[in-house]
């Protein structure tokens, strides 16, 4: 079950063949009526060749570098890769994932999951409990028409269990679905059950479940309260006991003796935490599928992520680039001190930190400079205000080039993200699926 | 000009024919591969037809109430009325706007001016100066292949009214652009040339534009500083002084006896102020257009809005009704005090407040309660926190209807979404360009 996921998705080409139209913003209006493949094989400029203002560009390089250097993180730590989806919801990127060695995708909902099987996706994980019978439905009539399809979600709950198996029941599912008990990484945290006695209970719902599968165990340690290094140390390990406790319990007998048990944890923050804590597990029954989730890292970001990456602590084993550029335009300068940008809460991300000015294309076609003196002061829906230091020569028309905080609250505001190489040359479009 | 548009909009039948798939969350999986326009003929109910959660639900009734009530709002007032369309991005939301009785469109940049004339609309306001020389091309092809198409935009600088000039110039524009004076709300506001005296010399360089065509004045109240009633009454006279100076000046001289002078303003916070403004506004060369903008109505809100509308000024005037319900599924009820719900950040306005419960459906099939003891703590990405006060029988697998506040940052998070009577049936799809 570990081997990566040697060929391209299905599907990809329906989106080379999709029609560049007003759905998506900051594409060329005079490309309007081309497809996405064909704007693409024309090799435009960002700056010159058309494309209006706001645009959010994605650096080719950077999230290549990105994609490699996780594929060669988790190789070397031992990590099979489900990186969450849910971050950029690009089925281009999730090939890009699955060619650098990923064992599946993970996804936060139903409708992402449809998402992912709409372009083939062979494995998903889905790191949240799936109760809504409209979902189970869908999903029992995937996993039978597809016996290729490997499917695993969480559990976190005896209710949580038998709402399951009640609605696959009713809609006829023949496979069962396979399940993971969730963990909780503490008191007062996201979701998860409440330590291992807990845990017990929702394995025995499970086991009881005609239409259900224990396969492992989960959590997410990003939400450990206090996260520092001993406390989220602490719960991996009691993540780790946990799959020991239901293996010594034969809670995994069931598995045929080449099955792995699987055991996941790993957002962007702790994964060298994890790599840690995973290196230890094993004398299982089973061969132990050790599965990372982290899924900001093929963007990164300039914020939130630049902040948390836990290659600020392991430098010597590499460090992520930010992709992500958003152009804008000065539309408005009413005072010394003021700019106004055509970009606002439509356009960024602003629930981590306000966009950060990296780069001035002044509009009289000088060269490109740092944007010092330039700093977000707030963001209207449609608008950035920009604080203007004394002496710093902006004027309207310029180009205004911005980092941001926080990669899901970024995709997730554009539907088509031009690819675009170091020099500026757009050679790919990316679609988004939110 | 200021004759209600009589007709549908071209192009909504092409709405009804898109296919339903998995480009829109919420709606059902077995409705996959028929269009919109057959799935709304089914009239499914919303929560037994087959909808996953989260699914955004909007409220048919109060919509046509809203659409009723400031229709009859602007008529009473003698305002001509260009809602603003960033607030829903919604084709078949413009057409009902134009049928109950508005004047034309507001939109914020050029790339929504696109989507609104994919679809016909012919009379748009962009209330934004426009620098983008790609986006003014496309501008002054538009113009030129319909001579029915109405436009105005705002110029807040000397400079700006440049550079429109100079890019319409290089464009081969026939049809020159129509712009009003933007009048900021003051120091340190938004955009807007501040004062009298700087916004002459606006009109000065749009005078002496080749392809610019002063029509009149403009500005937004919303962003006065320090808003409060004598504030923001002052500004709108000094806007209407701003229109009488500019007329006594000869500046709109150029116009025919018969053609308008613009004098526009109006979020969704002041509009009693601006009619009382406006009311008193006459006596100039030419008839004038009272335009108010005012585009949050339509769905209106459970936060800001519900705080901020003028009808709680003035309730013998009507009021408005909030009309989106999000609709989530409780996922995990991991402590006493906790619940989980399968909607965040990527369903939810958050920009303002944090969405409020309303009513719970329980999965057990019993009746709908209020959402007693309930609120959501904060969002995640996917997932809302709530707080459940001792006693509250919230359970995994209910339904969470729940309200919000900001109608822009809503919309903007769905793109195609159900139009629900209170029974339930849903009627028609709603589809957003953002």
């Amino acid at each position: 079950m570990s081997t990566p996921h040697p060929h391209r998705l299905g599907g990809l080409e329906r989106l080379a063949d999709e029609v560049v139209d007003v759905r998506f913003k900051g594409l060329p209006p005079d490309a309007a009526g081309t497809t996405a493949g064909a704007l693409a094989a024309q090799k435009r400029n960002l700056f010159t060749g058309g494309f209006t203002t706001p645009v959010l560009a994605m650096s080719a390089e950077r999230t290549e570098h990105n994609l490699a250097l996780m594929e060669e993180y988790t190789r070397r730590h031992g990590l099979a890769f489900a990186p969450h989806g849910k971050t950029s919801m690009a089925p281009q990127l999730f090939d890009a994932q699955l060619r650098h060695g990923a064992w599946g995708i993970t996804l936060a909902v139903p409708h992402q999951v449809r998402v992912a099987r709409a372009f083939g996706v062979p494995r998903v994980f889905l790191a949240n409990e799936l109760v809504d019978p409209a979902a189970l439905r869908w999903l029992a009539a995937e996993l039978d028409a597809d016996p290729g399809f490997t499917f695993a979600c969480y559990a976190d709950s005896v209710r949580g269990a038998a709402l399951m198996d009640e609605a696959l029941r009713a809609a006829g599912a023949r496979r069962p679905v396979d399940v993971v008990v969730e963990l909780g990484a503490g008191p007062g945290a996201r979701t998860g059950a409440r330590g291992a006695e807990e845990c017990a209970a929702v394995a025995d719902a499970v086991a009881e479940a005609d239409h259900l599968r224990l396969i492992g165990v989960a959590g997410y340690e990003g939400e450990v309260p206090g996260a520092d290094r001993d406390r989220v140390a602490a719960w991996l390990r009691a993540l780790t006991d946990l799959a020991a406790a239901f293996d010594r319990d034969g809670r995994f007998a069931h598995l045929a003796p080449d099955e792995t048990i699987m055991v996941t944890a790993g957002g962007s923050a702790w994964f060298d935490a994890v790599a840690e804590a995973f290196a230890g597990l094993g004398g299982l029954s089973r061969p132990v599928l050790k599965l990372l989730r982290s899924g900001a890292y093929v963007s990164h970001d300039d914020g939130l992520y630049r902040e948390r990456t836990p290659f600020n602590r392991v430098p010597e084993e590499g460090g992520l680039r930010s992709a992500f550029t958003l152009w804008a335009q000065v539309v408005s300068r009413p005072e010394p001190g003021q700019a106004f940008l055509n970009a606002g809460r439509r356009d960024a991300a602003y629930d981590q930190h306000l966009p950060r000015p990296h780069l001035v294309r002044p509009a009289s076609g000088g060269p490109v400079r740092p944007a010092e003196g330039l700093e977000v002061a707030k963001l209207s829906d449609q608008h950035a205000w920009l604080d203007v230091a004394e002496g710093v020569g902006l004027e309207v028309g310029d180009w205004v080039g911005m980092g941001m905080s926080h990669p899901c609250t970024i995709f997730d505001k554009w539907e088509m993200v031009p690819l675009v190489t170091e020099d500026g040359t757009v050679t790919d479009l990316i679609r988004t699926f939110f």
